[in-house]
């Protein structure tokens, strides 16, 4: 058996409790139970369909851990399945919820912190509970929700960081470096949005539909989460147009740079080509090429080489060639 | 205790409040009331939930400068969080409205320019207030929105700038610093997207649902506003668009200048490449070279190489190279 | 006071009337009224106001060139803004409609053909006025949709025109001429989308929304410029793909011009590499060089230069280079 | 007057008609009449609208060939204007429909073969018509859908060969006219998607609204033949896409061929310098300089050029430049 | 006749059937059939119509390989058509569906993989089909659905893969292969994205409509397949966003490489312009050159050169262009 631990509170009073004595404790009017599986075995996902008689399709769901985000109902239960964001590996782990009107059950196969950050609430204050599994369920989703702030602010910087730089890169290694980046900020992005998207529909669903088991009271809750979500969104939305934005004017600099390189190149040529010519027309053999005698000969060429070399150069300063 | 100040208004005359005695007035009918909260201390918002009775997540929002615009019901109020766009920093701030039948508060971080000069104008004329607390968020609304018109005028005619400048733009650092602009203009157009579009979706709820707290009489009021803000989001949308279609064609030129350079310098070495090869070839000491002791030799040569830089020039020309 | 025009009929017989006159007119039954108000003045505006009745914030609107299109409904009056399509500034004017069941004033800044067609067609025959306001404000309409026929196809035509030039233009000048026209194009069509998508926005509104001010023989016309709309707004979509598709093949031939451009070099350089080497061998001054001597050493570096640049030659040309 | 005929069947009887036998038949129980007009002249437009009863409006719209697809519904007939796609010039001509209980208008101003082939089809098995005007106008448009299957194929096929020789293709005059190829089919695709999107809105209105003419034994037919349009638009977007991703992909290529022109000129420029500095130095007419005396001087001259472009080839080769 | 083969089953007893049986066996109360028709002959079609009683329309369907994917309801039964990927030649079959109450036809011209398991699953288990021929055929697609997996982590794989190796690839070959490979994925992606898209919308359809031939105990089921299907569009629209960004990405690693390449060559004739002038100019043969005589002159040129290339490479360097 796996990292398991079930909570009941019934006026006020927490009690820990096994999942045979959760379900003993079920029918008990006043008593509300969260019961929290962290990579469950195959016998507590069978316990969870023969005696807490959940669907076969959502026990089933619970231990798949490639499932969509998605929130259906059965008669008796609502099945939740969140993709939560973790922060280390940028990537997204399942957290199931199983909620009726005093029973929460959630299942994971990797540690969630929204999830013991709840743990440790409900330790310190058992009230918590008493407001509803409903309540509880939102408070895991929040955390897990807000969790994902610091990490797009991250990105973000990231992004801010990359404009100042771009502009400014011109060596090619500093380029390749600089595109590699970019290319990965995107990927992070589209990361994030795959995360996110459904989660948003999730959330949509939950707030504007009814859910016999989400207490009228805490259905506001609900819709803040929504908001937040929204705000999310809108954030990776932002993202992806600011990188798609980034890309295109990198692509610009880069073709600007080269016509820089370019156009020095061309330079160089021209401003070496008359000097060249002169002084090989006058490595000639001819016998008669009378300035070859001429005292001065060397020194006026040599003159010419230079007032060819300024000329040039002056019109490649004027052009803005160099 | 930030800067706070209340009105209340009953039978035409104008009383300035602070808020122990606006929440005491708040039931005497005929009495309406504005509480304008700017920089809120804890204390204050703990006395709008404890005090005003507004719902504590409410408040929590109020609190939290990280808010998406939204509309939020409550059983005896509507709670209200705009985005209002500020020039100097080309970003946005918090408004927060709790409104219903007899009270507006607004709560706000930063100085905002639409409160200001509403309360500038309820001073000189206090019947203002008598046509509801409705009317009066109607009027910042109003404010805010129509203060963003010019500087999305400034930013249509920096694009319009760009463009003329654009197509003539040929020297490496003119198209950087150009490629910048493009750049900064792009990221303006978003950021004001980014404002502009949730500010959209909250007056398309205002203007389409039956909120109990917006009087029949100033509804119509409400579909105005969301008019210039359905031009506005229009006007971003342009923008963009013109942007993204500059950003290609600027390419476009960009390449095409590489291309002028490139041919340019293709010229210079065909134009070079005959000239240099006759003097090189008279360069050589084969004994038996029968021009060399040519008289006329050495002309003919400096002839040939005329001619040959000649028709290549001419060459050129025709093909429109140079 | 602006240029300014009213009609009345009853039972087939037009009168001339003024702003006062049709007012008083107004009640009449059996009497319908037109009243066109070019260019107003304030007084005009104000007396819209105090003496039709019309809603305060219609009335500035109508006053206000910056509306976008829209369909409001006033408890006994609707208005209308369009913005109509001017051919020679490429631009719109704002053209103002305030309908109820027996008049129609209509009010814009600008003279718009539109409504001088409608005013001497109802010259010639007032019986068109009988058929209701509404039929008058749809001929307006529908005369100023269809005049935006002959610009699209002018748009369309230079499209295709532009798609013979695009293959073959090769001097950076016409690409850099090429380049303008096109962004021009797209330009011109961007601001004809965003004409015509709003004025599209108020024809679904006035085709699909019963209004007691349309009568019902009258709707089917509504309906039939709807379809013009729709007909307008697909060919500026067309012409969008279509620019979008043409500037990403242009690039595409741009960049290959410039490949072009690049091999010739690479060819000019290669061509000369060799002939100018071994000129350069024999110029050397060694002592030793036995075929200095050679009275055919001259004829056979030539030859071996020749016999370079052919092979040269004839390897590119298979490669097609040049 | 042009081309037109007029069918009428009862009880299993076909008898051909003219336009103004069709119109005393039309009241006859038990009579269903087909009346088809190819390029209508003005008179037989007037006796639809005078003699038939059709609105003037439907009439107007089927005289002027600019329509777009639509389905009106007139009190007593419903009126539907098609685009027939047309193989030999690749566009679409227009096919009016003016259909009620007994009796299929068909106005069209080519020669569409659809209508022939039914025409053909009912002169060989009467009963057609017996199944509904409505019936005869799905079969017209059955045929002008499926006439599409194989055009879109060809339109596949060319982009399939395209892809082939699009990563071979190296010559810029292969590169030029493949482009010419890419563009047209691009064009081609967009003809095909404006022709079928507004027919599709057509067929989605015929499918999925009751028409009182539409009988309910015949409406899975008209479901058939949007099923057929749904998998004709799908085609276009596919190739659409298809053809985008072409186009990028393409441009790569060329910028690759770019790069590998590029570099096989930097390795000719570097090959041939060093051996070009040799030469040039041992050519320099300083008195003083050692191994010109030197009998084996020239030889160990070229015996370094060797080395030197031997060595720089060498480099190349292994960084994969030539 | 093709492969076909018949199952009843009655009373947890289960019998192979002909055609002719199971349509004698169909009116039998408590029985439900399931028949398989693979690469149906004219006559197993014909059959379908006459004896099965199914529409003429949706038998034609069954016996057209190219239907686009759908669920049409008519009177007495329910017609499905799906397109099932096959992995071996990235393409999809078509499977066809005929469903009532007692009754499971499927019809298909290839071996569909999903069909054969659930025909080896049912002779082992009989009490499967007495679930209904709808839990039969939610198996199947199931299968079907859960099929495509494997093929897209391959796909998403291979883009790990290539993302690694974009960033490294430099000769021109490479990028070539690697451009072939990028623009394969695409392609592939676009393939199953073409077959996906089709599918979610039947079972969109399946899922939210009430049809009387779905248990309501297997509803759960269809929607089970809807999830994984969305998750299914997910990941294709995932990778066709990474597979955008990877060619923009590479397309810029491209440009990045030609302006590296164009560095080199620009400071390959620039290093080498000095010291060939140097060279040039005391090749000339000018009669009073000072230098020429002087003993160390060569050591001093050839110095002079050293510092040449010495100066320009430090400055190359420096400038990281080399």
């Amino acid at each position: 058996m796996g990292k398991t631990r079930a909570y009941a509170v019934s006026k006020g009073k927490l009690t820990r409790a096994t999942l045979e004595t959760a379900v003993k404790l079920r029918g008990t009017p006043g008593t509300i139970i969260w019961v929290d599986i962290e990579d469950p075995t195959k016998k507590e996902l069978q316990f969870l369909q023969t005696k807490f008689k959940f669907h076969p399709l959502a026990v089933e769901d619970a231990g798949n851990t490639r499932q969509r985000c998605k929130v259906e109902e059965y008669g008796d239960f609502v099945f939740i399945v969140l993709r939560v964001f973790q922060k280390e590996r940028c990537d997204a782990t399942q957290l199931n919820f199983f909620l009726d009107g005093n029973l929460l059950v959630t299942v994971h196969f990797k540690c969630v912190e929204a999830v013991e950050e709840v743990a440790r609430e409900l330790e310190k204050n058992p009230a918590l509970l008493e407001r509803g599994p409903d309540f509880l369920a939102y408070q895991m989703i929040d955390l897990a929700v807000d969790d994902m702030f610091p990490h797009l602010d991250e990105v973000e910087d990231q992004i801010d960081k990359f404009e100042d730089r771009m502009l400014k890169a011109t060596s090619p290694d500093e380029i390749r470096c600089t595109l590699g980046q970019l290319f990965a900020l995107k990927k992070r992005n589209l990361t994030i949005r795959k995360i996110v998207w459904p989660m948003r529909d999730v959330l949509t669903v939950l707030t504007h539909r009814d859910y016999k088991f989400v207490r009228p009271e805490n259905a506001v809750y609900f819709r803040d989460v929504y908001d937040h979500m929204l705000r999310i969104t809108d954030m990776t939305e932002m993202n992806r147009e600011v990188l798609s934005a980034s890309m295109e004017a990198y692509l610009a600099v880069i073709s600007n740079n080269l016509n820089l390189a370019m156009k020095k190149l061309a330079a160089i040529a021209a401003i070496f080509a008359v000097p060249m010519l002169i002084s090989s027309i006058y490595g000639m053999n001819f016998h008669f090429m009378p300035e070859l005698e001429d005292v001065y000969g060397f020194y006026i060429a040599i003159g010419a080489m230079i007032l060819a070399v300024s000329l040039t150069f002056l019109f490649f300063r004027t052009n803005k060639w160099i």
